[in-house]
């Protein structure tokens, strides 16, 4: 893998034209290649390590927070989830060549909409080695060429690791250049892979917003962004109330740091009384700081003094952390409106037993996820059954909620005649 | 309908409330106003034919060339299409609430992912007033507000329809704002629209090249471009010689000036001889001016003096008039890679009686539209039995070909669980 001396125009160059090969690989042959890359995985397992323990002196060295290091380390368990994950693709369906459509038009043009691969894919991520991993595994099985941009943080353990998956895939097989790491982490490089149209068919950055806006003032290519999600629980008239403390608990404090993590609890009136004061002890117990308008305090007894008050600003903030922001409201539909008002249309929960109740919201609220008695935790690409992901998209146009192996695929008719011509 | 008066942003805002309702609509009331503004069309024809003249006596007067008018005309059967158009949208399936995918995961979770529409889509087209009746209907099907915002050359025809088609709506059960029509054709009032983020969903320009720049210096909104079609017939050594002409005649003749029609013809070398000089023949004759590679003028006979010399500018220019490219390829392998290097991904033809190189087309062309022994010219919505179109896209993520129904609605995940929390 010469890829360290290409420039990163050289590096799609490549990628473009193994994508034309790529795209017209069997499974059995993509199978394949993903089987020998978790063998390779399996097997260089001490070549991983060891570039990662560079990567992490490094970073201790360069005073890398616990939680960054923690999410940079690898051990023999966390490599052979990776190889677990590459077979657990190898098991998914295939995408690829799907029939979407297919009809005889009333002049006798046979015409099928099939599922083909984008063509390249770049994706841009921060700490996590394993995304190396995923994302060559889910571009390949989806047909596509893969453009590997890690963060420096990482950079000799992601060295390695797209060099064992590109040595293993292209000696099982895979066309040269199917899977490139761009190599250096300066903005330069990011500038220039999001300015290569006609060769990136499409760049996913995961990551924290620094990296959205940077691709936001120079991408050219298609884009899709996997945004915030400011999250909802919405805890109706007719919830089970002990259910209702439990998903309210869960989707709050069971990881708080990330997109689908509710950041705002939403509480129907008649309901307050029977849940808010043991919910406001649970949360405060797990070092939630609670902020709510002031008749959510009113109801939630005498723990209701020991909250904040909260703003304006706190509906709009995804804190990303320990705080949560609650409301009282009196109905269904004013809890619809405060989500599609402040939400971000990432993944928003009602906990109820009224059916009409669940359907208005899952109806109503416009959303990637809504979901009906169940913690908004689930948005992942993993738990959906979709295999590893890409990312979580909640812009509406191509993919929404998971990005995964059809998400990296768009169609194309094809249109069989016997020489018909247009009167 | 007082929108004249109403800003840009004040539209979108009555756009985007109307749409939570459409949203919900089920398929009889969507269908219910459709056949309610058909109707309309049908009995307000003289009030439509009044606001045409006043139109078309301003274009003349400013000078319009004879296509621009022909455009703008409207006549008693050209209304009849229209309302017409409108019926054949009722009797289209309703894209909203199909199952896209359904599965019960391990836990328990039931997971649906559901068609759901876009919520307020603007279309920006120029000046042919059916496309206001077009896009409403389609809008509207599709469970979508519609922002119009026509030119100024059709003001006044736009105007009266997109009153007879919004009242028409409105009286039979459509919610308030649910059609609009932006009043002025400034480029302030598009700059304005393409920026109204959170609000309009999707903007699909539909016109020419200037319209395409202006909306990508401004737009912050989702937008589908209808990208320009630099389209190929590719006649191969196997193609049956008749068809072969007439499909070469038919992508470049029949309508010059549209994005579907052919602009190079790429001939295998061993069918040159059987096809060029008739071909040649009948292209001078019906206007076309012809330039060729030096192999292909040899090939051609006596007649190939006649056409001029092919430059690497003429394999990447869309003509969208009568003159044609022609170059001559030893290989199935060549044309596609000719195609895929100048073409713009819209619409390909190969003309053969060998399935293997048609299906080696097929795979390996990189185009929303694939044609085997048919004409490119059947690239449309209309034509694919999709009903009226938005337009045509070229672009991978979201819609590829013609944009109607389903292209103009995304997708929930909808997940019902029974108290499920994320361990």
């Amino acid at each position: 893998m010469a890829i360290r001396t290409q420039s990163v125009a050289e590096v799609c160059e490549r990628a473009k034209r193994a994508s034309r090969r790529l795209a017209t690989l069997d499974t059995a042959a993509k199978n394949g290649a993903l089987e020998a890359i978790a063998a390779a995985l399996e097997g260089r397992v001490d070549e991983i390590l060891e570039a990662n323990a560079e990567d992490l002196e490094d970073g201790r060295a360069a005073g890398l927070d616990d939680a960054l290091i923690d999410r940079l380390s690898l051990d023999r368990k966390r490599v052979q989830a990776m190889a677990d994950g590459v077979r657990d693709i190898v098991a998914l369906p295939d995408p690829v060549g799907e029939e979407l459509e297919s009809r005889t038009l009333p002049n006798g043009l046979e015409l099928r909409k099939v599922r083909v691969p984008l063509g390249v894919v770049a994706i841009v991520y921060e700490a996590r080695p394993n995304v190396t991993v995923d994302a060559a595994a889910l571009a390949i099985k989806s047909g596509n060429a893969v453009v590997l941009r890690g963060s420096s943080t990482a950079a000799r353990s992601n060295a390695v690791l797209a060099q064992i998956v590109a040595e293993a895939g292209e000696g099982a097989g895979l066309p040269a250049g199917s899977i490139s790491l761009v190599a250096g982490g300066g903005r330069d490089e990011l500038a220039e892979l999001a300015r290569q149209d006609g060769l990136v068919d499409l760049i996913i950055p995961r990551g924290g917003e620094g990296l959205k806006t940077a691709l936001k003032d120079s991408a050219t290519v298609p884009v899709i962004y996997a945004a915030a999600g400011n999250c909802h629980v919405y805890l109706d008239a007719a919830a089970d109330p002990e259910m209702a403390k439990e998903i309210a608990y869960n989707a709050k404090v069971q990881r708080p740091g990330v997109c689908n993590a509710a950041e705002t609890l939403l509480v129907h009136a008649e309901i307050a009384p029977a849940v808010l004061p043991e919910l406001f002890m649970l949360l405060r117990e797990a070092g939630v700081e609670l902020v709510a308008d002031g008749r959510t305090r009113a109801l939630a007894g005498p723990d209701g003094d020991l909250v904040g008050e909260a703003t304006e600003e706190d509906w709009d903030t995804e804190y990303l952390g320990l705080k949560m922001a609650i409301r009282t409201v009196d109905s269904v539909d004013e809890a619809i409106d405060h989500v599609n008002r402040y939400g971000t249309g990432h993944s928003e929960a009602i906990v109820t037993e009224d059916e009409r109740a669940a359907t208005a919201f899952t109806d109503t609220v416009d959303a990637a996820c809504v979901y009906v008695n169940a913690s908004t935790r689930f948005t992942d690409g993993g738990e959906f059954g979709m295999g590893a992901e890409m990312g979580n998209s909640t812009q509406k146009l191509h993919a929404r909620g998971p990005i995964a192996l059809r998400e990296l695929t768009t169609s194309k008719y094809v249109v069989r005649g016997t020489g018909q011509v247009r009167q």
